[in-house]
């Protein structure tokens, strides 16, 4: 199996796997305690913590334990929030953050907090512009991720800080999939990451609170991690993520120019072997590793199935993939196509032979997950006459059947005719108008109609 | 190193080791995927829910899996309260649980809520009778532990259970010391559980809330355990936790024998060769493993230091042993002496020879704090003709040196006479009175004085 899957969670790193079994026999005890065992224990969870901040760029005393990376962010954003209760309860995210940013930010707002999202463009990255504007005087906090999970855009962190520095305000940064490959530049106020993601083991994150920031731990008080992430510490699991983080970062520098080049060959070839297909996310500023494409009439998860069968581990953030039946936010707020969408996300070490071998098995699986579907040929059919107005009843029916529909009819309405979809899946809002876009033909909005709603495009060529 | 603080930390169980690095391999991938890797863990996560629900004597989709014990208390009861906000806002709990639980309650009672300690007798055990008067229309949940973590005295939970369901509300049940030695037998809503006390390895909690019970998760919302423990799962460590609860369960029976046998004799022992030692906890209704005692004139940092050095890890609930210098607040509760604090805490398969080893080091430790602190001799001295009222001046002075300062004038006092001790140390509230009770002499009361307060005693004999 090619595990092409790293950015939801890297398989453990040799060095964190001997770390946890070494400090397993040394670090299980109480670090709280008076005894040997307790000692211990405590000089392990100290290293640790002065090895995170070096590796972060920060004090050892800024540094957080806490349970996961969501853990992290959810602590580090109400605890921020809290800490400046008195300016105000204004919070900006980007549209992009991972899910436990959001419902961060739904939880503040359902208790009354104003929330501003930031639109992204279409390659999924922020403008610092666009944070400045939003920056109001009554704003508490700015988030925004180092570079996003599921396109591998890199977000303008640094611009983005000193927008906020010069109005007073922290930015908290989810470096969840960035810090393995470097620190995180500029004046950023807070950081959160999770360990799993550079090759740690699951049950660690961090969190990082700069002095000087004002923070206000939410929740029953706690004794440990200066009261900011209460439980008992996991003492085995922070030494091996540690450990993790340093190894993998002593090989980023050479492991990033590796990986990019990899993802590079696909993001070239996937646009020249797979009809159809849109590749998605900046070209230029983006993470190593990974690499976003969406392909036309294609069902997300049997596209899925089918790779897997084929010994390739990916995800996608297609409706049909959700277990809510609605396309990635992140996709959504790119406005580009979800259908047949697949997200190669190469770990640290992935085998060159294994990245080509995917790319001879993928147009063969799209192919195939097309032909099933019933999946109109790749060129529209030439222009003929017909009726202006064409009216497809994709009712009932799931991602990518709304848009295959209308690739079907839609050499039967002359140019400057217009087809209305009419659909109630979710997914077909954001694929209609993106289909559009890589048609070249002019999508001209959408109605409520008697269920669902129509979805109207007019033929221009 | 013979470790006897297992109520602080059980080492990990062979059990879990061997189950934690194979799980390393098959359950590091995300259970929510659809490739294989993603299969395999979530056919690990699957048969380790049903395993806890089978070895906790509940159904597989009441349990969740937490990142702590403390955060299986903490949402367990944030959800709980939250779940019944209609009915009202009355939490009823012991003076003796965790300090998460009472964490839990001092944030709900700053948030507005109103929170019934409800007392302990001399032993730690809580009364049913008096759950049943704390009781009241607005009473949205009660929390009692199974056993007391620092004397292990075991709550009667299917008593209060009862009573509590006879009034249609909730009971949540801490049960991290008690669930390695069997389930928690009643009719309780929700119970909360640590891995770590039972030999798994830290970063795994259990709350199991119970079909029908009202709860409403709070925080930000997450896919994850069912929305109730946001992050990602941490399978290996969650596979590893029921392994090794399955296997000390495999042994409890035969081991909590042999334990109580060793208790005993520890009970036993120190009574009769330590002199004025407090023997705390129920004698009886008790967990196998723990015993715990306290020893006038004895700085507990000082004899922990002591066992250490002689090879014993244990700990100690005297206020010099804590972060905050006050004694624990469950000797508070029961009203027992604090200072000379010792507990000892057995863990499965520790060694007879090391307890009889313990128990022939204890009687020297002992002797030799009280020398370092020039305590007086074990029985006062005669009484003789003297001053009606002394003043000891205590102040600026930490435990035991108050208590050593009374014992050595109590012998200048005739009988009917009293001494005043002055002191501005926490612990002398507690240990003052539990002096007279020791030595049969008349705790008159305390009075607020220019600097501390004024602790005044009567010799009656």
């Amino acid at each position: 199996m090619a595990y092409f899957d790293a950015a939801s969670s890297a398989p453990l790193h040799p060095v964190a796997r001997q770390a946890l079994l070494a400090s397993l026999d040394d670090g299980w005890a109480d670090p709280a305690r008076l005894y040997r065992e307790g000692r211990k224990a405590r000089l392990l969870l100290d290293a640790a913590r002065e090895a995170a901040a070096e590796a972060v760029g920060c004090r050892a005393d800024e540094v957080v334990f806490t349970a996961s990376g969501t853990q992290a962010v959810h602590t580090g954003v109400a605890g921020a929030l809290a800490g400046r209760r008195r300016v105000g309860s204004h919070l900006i995210v980007s549209s992009v953050e991972h899910s436990s940013v959001l419902h961060s930010a739904d939880l503040h707002a359902s208790g009354g907090g104003t929330v501003t999202q930031v639109a992204v463009d279409r390659a999924g990255g922020v403008d610092p512009a666009a944070y400045a504007a939003a920056l109001r005087r009554d704003t508490a906090l700015a988030v925004l991720q180092s570079a996003n999970h599921e396109v591998g855009t890199v977000q303008p962190v640094a611009e983005v800080a000193e927008v906020c520095r010069a109005a007073g305000v922290p930015l908290l940064v989810d470096a969840a999939q960035s810090l393995g490959w470097g620190p995180v530049g500029g004046g950023w106020s807070l950081l959160a990451a999770s360990a799993h993601k550079w090759g740690g083991p699951p049950g660690v994150g961090l969190l990082v609170v700069r002095k000087g920031v004002r923070f206000a731990a939410q929740g029953p008080a706690g004794e440990r991690e200066s009261g900011r992430a209460p439980g008992f510490e996991n003492i085995p699991a922070i030494v091996a993520a540690v450990a993790s983080l340093r190894a993998v970062r002593a090989e980023a520098a050479q492991e990033a120019v590796r990986l990019r080049e990899l993802t590079a060959r696909i993001r070239t070839r996937v646009a020249a072997t797979v009809p159809d297909a849109e590749v998605v996310g900046d070209p230029e500023r983006r993470l190593p590793g990974i690499v976003t494409f969406s392909c036309l009439y294609v069902d997300g998860e049997t596209l899925l199935h089918a790779l897997d069968e084929a010994g390739f581990a990916v995800s996608s953030g297609s409706s049909c993939t959700s277990s809510t039946l609605t396309p990635s936010h992140v996709l959504k707020a790119m406005g580009v196509l979800s259908e047949g969408n697949v997200r190669v996300s190469l770990p640290p070490g992935a085998a060159e032979a294994d990245v080509e071998r995917f790319l001879e098995v993928l147009p063969g699986a799209v192919a195939g997950v097309r032909e099933k579907l019933g999946a109109p040929a790749p060129a529209p059919a030439a222009a003929a006459g017909g009726a202006g107005e064409l009216v497809v009843d994709s009712l009932g029916k799931r991602c990518p059947i709304p848009v295959i529909e209308l690739a079907r009819v839609f050499g039967d309405v002359p140019v400057g005719g217009t087809v209305r979809v009419l659909s109630d899946d979710e997914a077909a809002r954001l694929d209609i108008p993106a289909w559009c876009e890589m048609r070249g033909q002019e999508y001209v909005g959408e109605e409520p109609a008697e269920r669902g709603t129509a979805y109207v495009v007019r033929r221009v060529s």
